[in-house]
């Protein structure tokens, strides 16, 4: 089996994302982000359910994102709760995901492999630039510059990204049908101390809308519900 | 003045970098990384010094690259001490300066600013990927496609690299000319627990190429110097 990295939040996304690389025959070694994220809740399911959701090995990795600020997940600026617009949220955290890409792309360099698995979307997402697919083209070209192992010819970096063109309701078909438990997800970025999901943050309704539209019930608890 | 975050380790290219970020009229935000580095002596140069070479203000990034190694600098491989060589040398780490922009990257779209300056050098250097110009071009892409603020139409980010096309030589003779005081850097890779320096890693030896061909003396202190 060939090795991979998967950066794994412990979310609906990255854990069906998971599921796809070892469906596609990598040995998927997950990648997580204590960052300072106000989602505590997400990262101790990361740390729970990796290895039952299939990783080989998870590095937990910690950075404090809160220095830097800029986003209501890392600074004292409010979740906003009255649903998805169509300007890019608050929620966005500033080089997030180029922070997050570069730390996989050296894991994945002392590991020997070249394949790097992230579960963004750009279709049922909260509009963050860092989703996009024309980011991720430059991300995989700079990997290829970045590198001893590319530079010296070892192999040539991919930045796979299964669920990019997906709707949130065919990536929890894809993921129902791989057998993910979403019961061991948590995608709520303003959970309450016992780690319920708030049930009105736009990952709340992103996630919602798309178990409503696969015609499946969330498996999650939440204090209320925006379909309800 | 404009704002700009300066990546600065404490080190001779770094300051004379900063000290350069000013000269153009930039108001340097430093950033530096205490990512698990052997040479510890390094960071506590930029701690002490990063005020006195003319930062408004510093930021230490914690990040614990040892937990990913495959370098000299971050895990047990000894460091090289037989001279310069033209392979990249085990004292790369991997994706260090895309981990490094990336939170550059951050702090800049929280500051509201988009230049960011980094000391990277192609002449008399180490041979890292990481270092090259395509590698830098590349990134600068990766940051107006990765950014709110640039995606919004803010402004471009630009990667300033004003030391790349320079040799040693000629980046100490600029720093002369700025009122550098190059006894407030660093460049060891392997100092004494004293933060002497070892005079005969690869750092020590294209430092003190470039202060033999300017035709001054390196001020810092070593155990042994290769020129003598």
């Amino acid at each position: 089996m060939k090795k991979a990295v998967v950066l794994y939040s412990g979310g609906l996304d990255s854990t069906t994302c998971l599921a796809i690389a070892r469906a596609e025959g990598f040995e998927p070694f997950a990648m997580s982000f204590a960052y300072g994220q106000r989602h505590q809740a997400e990262l101790a399911a990361a740390r729970k359910h990796a290895r039952e959701v299939g990783a080989a090995d998870h590095m937990l990795v910690e950075i404090d994102l809160r220095k830097i600020g800029g986003s209501a997940l890392t600074s004292g600026i409010e979740v906003p709760k009255e649903g998805v617009g169509s300007d890019i949220p608050v929620t966005y955290v500033p080089a997030r995901n180029t922070i997050f890409l570069s730390f996989a792309l050296g894991w994945a360099e002392v590991l020997g492999c070249f394949d790097i698995f992230i579960g963004v979307n750009a279709l049922d997402y909260s509009g963050y630039p860092d989703c996009r697919p024309e980011y991720i083209a430059a991300f995989e070209i700079l990997a290829n510059l970045a590198t001893k192992a590319a530079v010296e010819g070892a192999g040539k970096y991919r930045i796979h990204t299964p669920l990019i063109h997906l709707t949130k309701a065919e990536i929890i078909r894809r993921g129902l049908a791989l057998g993910v438990d979403y019961g061991k997800t948590h995608s709520c970025y303003d959970p309450t101390p016992e780690g319920l999901a708030c049930g009105r943050c736009d990952s709340c309704r992103l996630r919602l809308k798309g178990f409503a539209e696969a015609g499946v019930k969330d498996p999650v608890r939440y204090v209320v519900r925006c379909d309800e």
